[in-house]
């Protein structure tokens, strides 16, 4: 443990007993995790392996790497993103003997110092979250010899998924990793009802206004965009979403949303938040018919989804905090424009990131994959691979388990006729 | 013409006025199908081909066949369902030159004889639905040279599809068959919305009970349950969902439903509707423990998902039809159960089947689905082949286009940008 | 009863069986009903009084008229609007020994002058929807010595209250009535869920169109337009409300509906559903502006909401019936409108009306307020009395019991702390 | 203004600027009070005048004090829950010249302490939220000539106007008290959506827990509870809703609730929310009965609603704050219980309040109330009045104008066919 304190490179570790408190409260509520590092502790899979997990560092991370640990690995945790930190918590990993190279609002040349020191760990097996730790790995000429020993690890979002499958593409792709992101039990619930909840609670908790009969843009209607919709929908909202697929176009129609381009939606949205992976969704232009007093924010992995650097030009400067995690922008023509945690997800930015319970599924996908990835990794080429559908099915299981939720087995006679095409 | 009208079987041409009235109803809004058929007359893709066409034979199916009969081919139709053929229609499609063999409430024996009438037009491409036209080609010895003329067809539900599959899987499927259901804007449409509508407008129409308030039970949480949950929950309804998917189940949760085995549902429902395209998922044991007045309806393709024959025991033979489309099935202790259309599909034996709207993409898939299998069916294996995404996506591209709905496309920066791994 | 057969004038008694069924069918479903007409059966309150009602002749409707009649009393029933007639069920009731006059689809002197054979029975007890019963009486001066042997009577709807109220108002009122409609378990319940389910029910069976995707236009916002605009949103609708009151169009607003004035609305809507009181709320500006291929529909009482007059100047008379109960304006410039159910009330005119289970709470305020006037009526003075408290009260628990739900009781310590002031 | 600072009983006079910057950015949301406190700069409707506000004193009450400020009174403020205030916007009220009496987090004592040094303010008007203000006036025999001075004010809550009715119907309220709570454009808005929002905003940041899946039981169902039941829905939970109103029972089950005695409810509740007005609505019995893990809170004025003996009588002292604003009691028998904000005011003990553009509502109708008792305070008796209907009209009118939303008005006809009883 005094190793870990020693190496880690953290806010203060003073706040460890707050960031404790914050993982019992959590841990309390994550079934499913509690049921695996219980067997972890029991069959240690991880004996004598060391693991970087590069993830959102707040509470229902840090249960996970404990668990991991229990499994009996050395852990190493850096942040994914400069904002979405929580340093109590890291405090009180690094208490529990985990490496920690985390302080939340560091710069981005810290942020990437950061990556390097946990990479130094010399890991075996990885867990990431936007592909950070895995492009720095591959972009770096040092680290090539460390490509070969790492035996493979999991992938946590949609943007890393696309990453790596780049990086696969082009014959790159050093070990395999497992695209958790595109398990059922990861992108139904985490993608639709995490981000769903967790963005609203973080604008409604941040701004302190009225979301019923507001008109909110949601850019992208893939899993997460569905969820954001469906709750502003829930609490009140008149919906419009612009897409660039014109089936999730159609889909949003009969869902009972309204269409169009983000350049005609930015006259009209109250609230906007975007989804999409992809840089600039709410760009220049949109951004120049934007309402007044609209709220801008952004629940995509990476802070450029809505374009900083149109908003900066639109006001020629004219920006200033008024209120935590708010900044306003007022363009030249007087029209002010606000953006929740400075474009970051705002659901960590500006919140505690998504409830313990969908987290659990999630981190049960992560921590048993990283076990399949242990036991099969030798057998496993250097691709990206998916969930196996056991694991996500012993989850779903797992889940209905802790619920107490009994539901049907199809009997003989109907897999037969299942299976029979002559009727 | 005149031959159509010597060949058809059908119940009485004097009805076509009516049937007419009712296609032009439909037609005015299926602009999809409207775009397409002008299409094929201009391009005439199936000139001097034979087309049979198995479908629920209502107004909408009765346009499909005019476009496709509009594209050059001779047309002949034969009813998927006893309970679904409008004679009025059938006979209006006679009018028009298609020949028909189909009868409403005809015997099972006269259905099939239908369909071996249909066989014998001796058809070049074929459109079913549920499979009985392919499973019947394939099983009768006789036919075994038609097999071989066959260029190829589509299929329109789930439980065709299970039955291609099945047929492929054994190696005898005797030409490409195109599974329409697969296709984004089949399933996610017409499966959600149509069956979520629909069903719930036949019961509502046949029993003038109140939704509100009410407990109903969806057997089946695929596209068409998460349909007909969704809009149980929008007319007021409480839902409970019955699985044999641990993943369905954890989604038919966290959507908001209670999930439980059928045996329990079957104590808590006002309202049943299956929709699992398997048999006796309400069997004997949930008909035993049902809930006194309890109002039993199916929406999979056939009547087999709720136990008839256990019905009839455990009321002894006490039935009696109280209402248009309602049997009553009084059981020996007293209880009172009530069986909507005969166990057939509810949306279609006591309505009018999906709104035209969503029938409108789902056969502009059919219409589409077969011109690509004339063009391309020497290419094409004897295997089940998905709709290609050119035609899913042109079909959802028309849709936006006919609602004057736009959206928005990728930048080369933006495609850049989604293709590098190196962010 | 044959004196009920020979007086009656009706479309057919052969009929009555299949009426009956239709009585037995709601029979079933309205207990709260069902144990006041077992308690009039034991108490006979209406004994040897005449009573009529002038209501929408339909299966709820008949059950109400037995149940009063099983209270002792001679029952003469009319019809309230000439499209809701049920031929089948009134024979029946003339079957059970009711005086009926009404036939579906009469002409509007026939209208009249059923009402007026009505009068002639002679009634102690009356009840009237939407105030033709009582308006005829007042009117009319040789009615002036019945008027005075009238004991007094309830009154169903708004509209019927509001002409109540004036005639009121200009002291003309000859006995007492009590305003149904503006009981809680009346109109919370009736014009909510009721109007709510029972046109889209109406609309949809009539269309065969999809609601999800569509625009509802919803003309009035009270108890009726709030539940046609919730169950709009219900089956996936997007709703604009266009109302007179500024409150109710926040409310509107903060329901997560659009308001505006109906000549823009006009111009968006795919469905139109008017749910006013008031004539000409959609008129000859909002037609003249209205998308080509709307659905217009009424809900009201008075089929004057939706102006005719202007829909055949606008289309010059060019207007056919293209499927049942829809008649297509061809509009001088090419646009075509669709008028559902002549502009009558949707659900009943192309439906069969509100649910029973809901019906059944408004025709137990019926039958008990009827029970209040015959036993107070001395007392009473000659003004539009609200229905007791206590029988709101009555009503509700029954429905209560009969569900089987239980609610709590305030201690005698919560209602001294309702009752403090201090503390 | 130095006066203020000296007078003021507050936290730390230097918190002023960020309190500052929270007002700013509510009065950005709020422009029913900006457009109001503008014409009250130029009308000085209370100029000389003394006014007391007794209400939460966040960032909106603040702008609202300010208003009446700018209308010429001099300005005193105290706090009408000891959890609600926050520190550092007193403290910019204080640095905006009014007094203050407030410190968040006080004892009981210091609180009545508060109130007492308010009245010492000696007012001519005064606002009150719960009626403590009036409650303590009309207890104090001190105080009996300060009675006599004080022309009227206005009441904000239900609670409070209970508590008023009390005192009138005991014959002892001595000036005109405006029930604001009553005005349509309070409860339809700020007791719906503001709590409906609100309690969910402050359950989700406390608890960082989904509530999709969850069942929420809401302990009232007044406005405010149909507010917080339809955000549970629109969350994704489902809600058993318990009453002691047979009528709001019926009401939930038709909104797809379900309705149980509270003693039962306790078992299935992960989430409770009392919302009633009265004391010990989950009480010992529904404690006792609890399920493990259940999260209680309340959003009633007082915090009594949920019992906090018998909860410490069953966890026998076994308390402890394991998050912020949740502490967890362990019941002798394992199970864990967990209240949120110390059973006080939810929203704003564990959040900010109600969002500012509802309390813009609220607070317009008390700044024109106000103004109403100051122009007619001598005409007025001393009872409870209702706000006027034309102060509500306007109210609404201004919302809509500020939203740039229209309506329709009637025609002369249209009125005239309103008031007509013969057709």
């Amino acid at each position: 443990m005094s190793t870990a304190i020693q190496d880690s490179i953290i806010a203060d570790i003073k706040l460890a007993p707050e960031g404790q408190l914050k993982i019992d409260w959590v841990a309390q509520h994550m079934p499913l995790l509690n049921e695996i590092k219980a067997d972890f502790e029991r069959t240690q899979p991880f004996k004598g392996k060391r693991v970087i997990i590069c993830l959102h560092l707040e509470a229902k991370t840090a249960y996970l790497a404990l668990a991991v640990q229990a499994g009996g690995a050395e852990v190493a945790v850096c942040a994914s993103n400069v904002l979405s930190t929580q340093d109590d918590v890291v405090a009180a990993l690094v208490k529990n003997g985990v490496t920690a190279y985390a302080i939340h609002g560091c710069s981005e040349a810290e942020y990437h110092q950061h990556i390097n020191k946990a990479l130094d760990f010399d890991p075996d097996l990885i867990i990431d979250d936007g592909g950070d730790l895995v492009s720095t790995l591959h972009s770096d000429p040092k680290r090539a010899d460390q490509l070969k020993k790492i035996i493979g690890g999991c992938e946590e979002t949609t943007t890393g998924i696309l990453r790596l499958k780049s990086l696969d593409a082009e014959g790159k792709l050093s070990f395999p990793m497992i695209a958790v992101n595109d398990a059922f039990c990861k992108y139904l619930f985490d993608n639709r009802y995490g981000t769903g909840q967790s963005v609203w609670d973080g604008i409604m908790r941040t701004t302190n206004l009225v979301v019923s009969g507001k008109t909110a843009v949601v850019v992208g209607y893939g899993w997460c965009g569905k969820g954001v919709a469906m709750r502003a929908k829930g609490l009140g909202a008149r919906v419009i979403v612009t897409e660039i697929d014109p089936i999730k176009a159609v889909e949003a129609i009969m869902d009972g949303h309204e269409v169009m381009p983000i350049a005609e939606a930015a006259k009209h949205g109250d609230f906007f938040v975007t989804v999409t992976g992809n840089k600039d969704v709410i760009g220049k232009e949109a951004l120049a018919n934007i309402k007044d007093g609209a709220i801008l924010s952004n629940a995509g992995h990476f802070d450029v989804e809505i374009s900083k650097p149109a908003l900066h030009e639109l006001s020629n400067g004219n920006v200033r905090t008024v209120r935590k995690n708010i900044e306003e922008f007022t363009y030249t023509d007087g029209r002010r424009v606000f953006l929740l945690g400075d474009g970051r997800l705002v659901n960590l930015a500006a919140g505690d990131g998504h409830p313990a319970e969908v987290m659990d599924m999630t981190f049960a996908l992560q921590a048993l994959g990283l076990r399949h990835v242990m036991e099969q990794g030798a057998s496993l080429e250097n691709h990206v691979y998916s969930v196996p559908a056991e694991i996500d099915s012993y989850v779903a299981n797992l889940r209905l388990k802790t619920w107490n939720v009994g539901i049907d087995k199809l009997s003989e006679e109907q897999e037969r006729y299942l299976n029979a095409w002559a009727e």
